[in-house]
């Protein structure tokens, strides 16, 4: 019944608005305040799926969908989770499921070899806890003086988790990027930054370089920022989020280039690796610094396969205890695609996303923002069209009136002052249909609303 | 026909050895090195996992499984899993899928009820960062100084974290508890140790008070430990991972009393509510704090709905961004089983414990270590069985044999110096009748080593 449920909703999906259009506090009105004393039929749950909780998703998997990072679930995903959530193995150590330790593993160092990451990276090589080792050269009441790199680009993340993890707020630094150099971190820029950390007595610990930021997709220079960050002794992370799967085809991986010189690598698979959410894929070269952080030793825990020291315990990897069977899902990806699939699958993704670009380059009202990179348009509105009028002001305009049509669902991103729209392309359903039919939806959108503006101008 | 695999598995599940008995690295030797190039079908990789990786796994849903906290799957908590993989939302913020925010808020407030959480947990009601709000009082600097409360017995989870979040290790205090008050902490043990802190110039920050421990489901006494805590301001939690999830059975409510004094509860709905992993339930009396120290606000994130107020943005009550929607699963459990059912499942298990607990103490050979809670069992060979052998070395052999038989699946624990042995009774398909025949195991491996300890002796 919920294979032919989600069947349905597949082959009903672009009927939705992709953007859900409830009003806040809608569920609440339609559903009890109590749960039942008695058991309900599965029946009767669906229809309530259906009516009450259909309309509320934003379909993330609709062929529409161009917003954030779309995150492209498979039918080899979901039959992954299905079996990881079926088996339901707690996979804390080793014996708690070895084979959910040792796939996971494998199947780490499979996509790690297509992504051509040096052997430190891998296990079948030689294959973190930065704050820890920098604390012991220093001493922990120095933690206070220990300073995180990324640029004004870099993902909110990284400064969440340097905050719980007990930096200073005040020793983030978010280097100042521009359009100039495509909101790349440019390497004299962290030099400087650092220099001028050091005169003051602080302590550089820890730099994040991004391939394919979120505004704009930018690409942090990878191999000439390793070579500034590694003469400090910093841990050097490659957050490689959304753009590290299209790595795996060969005339993208120039983009990680220098990784070699890194600490850690990290992708999510989630985002455009055909693999449902969630699954981030980390390597690291010396996952003992991991360990020395993150180990805990709890007497109930002790084992000898442990002890033996011939396994890997993933809990000690991680932050929490508790942990599923990802590797299932990643590796049913693996084999049902297979390399050569998954490659044009990706760079259809790319090709898609060429010819977009190429649309909005033909309509003179419209610029390119920045260069593309793999498959994500930054555009917007000129501000010479916008008739005197606020640009970003028409932009957002333009942007809300397309997302609430719910014929399509794109994003924004405020970079350097501007306000602009990106599209991203990268949802499963996609096809070059789509993308012809989303540039229509935009033109549309943009005829009536710059007509608005003229007229009122 | 990954449902059919998964409904023969389960037909079958009591054929496998409970915990898994292959060597490390067995996997390496059995599946290709590299990712294939092409696509498999299928069917070939089911054959794979029902021969290479089902051999690997530790059957968590066994009925024979009494190791750890069972994770007590359910074909509900299942269809809930596969819902919200197959419509694959990412639910950072409201907008991101409204859906799954407010049937998030509806189900926590739905079973905070059952758990009769003092109204100021609920949304309904008017309901995080305690290292930030500590910080502004007495000066980032002073991050040294901040102190976390638990006991020997708390889970190392919260070790782990104060840890992560930047208290210096040195300032966790593992309070000792002892046999004679069954491992619970001690309220007036807690008043020393913050008194011999703040004598020396500490601050008191957090404290963890435990309702059901890992090692022998010791009841701290949240009322009276909060009494104790609340006058120094620091954030009190109470951690029911386990034992929770009894607290919507009135007769077991008495466990958490005092939970109103509290700041935080928390339970996992994995461990003991038929909810497939992962799964963590957390109310807050005050989300602003949590709120205050985990938002971010990045431009791309902008939206009507989050700047109205008027919604909850669940990116800023956890660490990551992504979320799964999990709410769906918990949904799927209390109205297929209604709380009635879910009452009577919970009761079960507990009456098996009980049973189990009798053949136990008509052993002469053997002693329950600590009064039962709930529905796991401490027990061990009593010292002077062992024939002058070491007690604990006599049960940790007794607890390998059985394991090491495939027929069942038991932990063990280390209090006060004692090896003991757990049984611990949740897994789904577990009936009486396992649990007297994990008792006849126990028993004759017993024989059979306590026999030759005395041949030997």
């Amino acid at each position: 019944m919920i294979v032919d449920f989600l069947a349905d909703y597949y082959h009903n999906i672009e009927n939705y608005s992709v953007l859900s259009q409830v009003d806040p506090g809608y569920l609440q009105k339609n559903l009890p305040s109590y749960a039942p004393f008695g058991s309900e039929s599965i029946e009767i749950i669906l229809q309530d799926i259906k009516r009450h909780i259909i309309p509320g998703i934003t379909h993330w998997q609709s062929p529409n969908f161009f917003a954030f990072f779309p995150s492209s679930g498979s039918t080899a995903g979901f039959m992954g989770e299905m079996l990881s959530t079926g088996l339901n193995t707690v996979g804390f150590n080793w014996l708690s499921s070895p084979a959910a330790t040792e796939l996971e593993t494998m199947v780490m160092d499979w996509l790690g070899q297509e992504l051509r990451l040096p052997k430190e990276f891998l296990f079948t090589g030689h294959g973190g806890g930065v704050i820890d080792r920098m604390l012991n050269l220093i001493g922990r009441d120095n933690i206070g003086k220990l300073v995180v790199y990324g640029s004004d680009q870099t993902h909110c993340a990284v400064q969440k988790a340097a905050h719980i993890a007990g930096f200073d707020p005040n020793n983030f630094r978010a280097i100042k990027t521009s359009r100039s150099s495509s909101f790349s971190l440019l390497p004299q820029s962290l030099l400087k930054t650092i220099q001028k950390d050091l005169h003051s007595g602080l302590v550089p610990c820890y730099l994040c370089a991004t391939v394919g930021t979120t505004s704009t997709t930018a690409i942090d220079p990878v191999g000439a920022l390793c070579h500034v960050a590694k003469n400090y002794g910093m841990w050097i992370h490659v957050d490689a989020a959304y753009a590290g799967s299209a790595c795996i085809c060969p005339e993208f991986r120039h983009l990680i280039d220098g990784v070699e010189d890194a600490d850690s690598f990290s992708l999510n698979a989630h985002k455009w690796f055909l693999t449902n959410l969630d699954c981030c894929c980390l390597w690291v070269k010396d996952p003992n610094s991991l360990i020395k952080s993150l180990s805990t030793n709890p007497s109930y825990l002790h084992n000898n396969a442990s002890e033996s020291k011939q396994v890997v315990d993933y809990k000690d990897w991680q932050i929490t205890l508790s942990r599923r069977f990802r590797a299932l899902k990643v590796w049913l990806v693996l084999r049902s695609y297979g390399i050569s699939n998954l490659r044009n699958f990706l760079r259809s993704h790319v090709e898609m996303a060429k010819s977009f670009e190429e649309l909005v380059k033909l309509d003179k009202r419209f610029e390119i923002v920045v260069p593309r990179n793999l498959a994500m348009v930054c555009f917007r509105v000129i501000p010479s069209v916008a008739h005197g009028g606020d640009a970003n002001e028409i932009n957002r305009k333009l942007l809300d009136s397309m997302n609430e049509s719910g014929r399509v669902y794109m994003s924004h991103a405020m970079v350097d002052g501007m306000f602009i729209i990106r599209c991203a392309i990268g949802a499963t359903l996609t096809q070059q249909e789509h993308v012809i039919i989303a540039w229509k939806i935009v033109q549309e959108h943009a005829n009536t609303i710059l007509n608005k503006t003229a007229i009122s101008a």
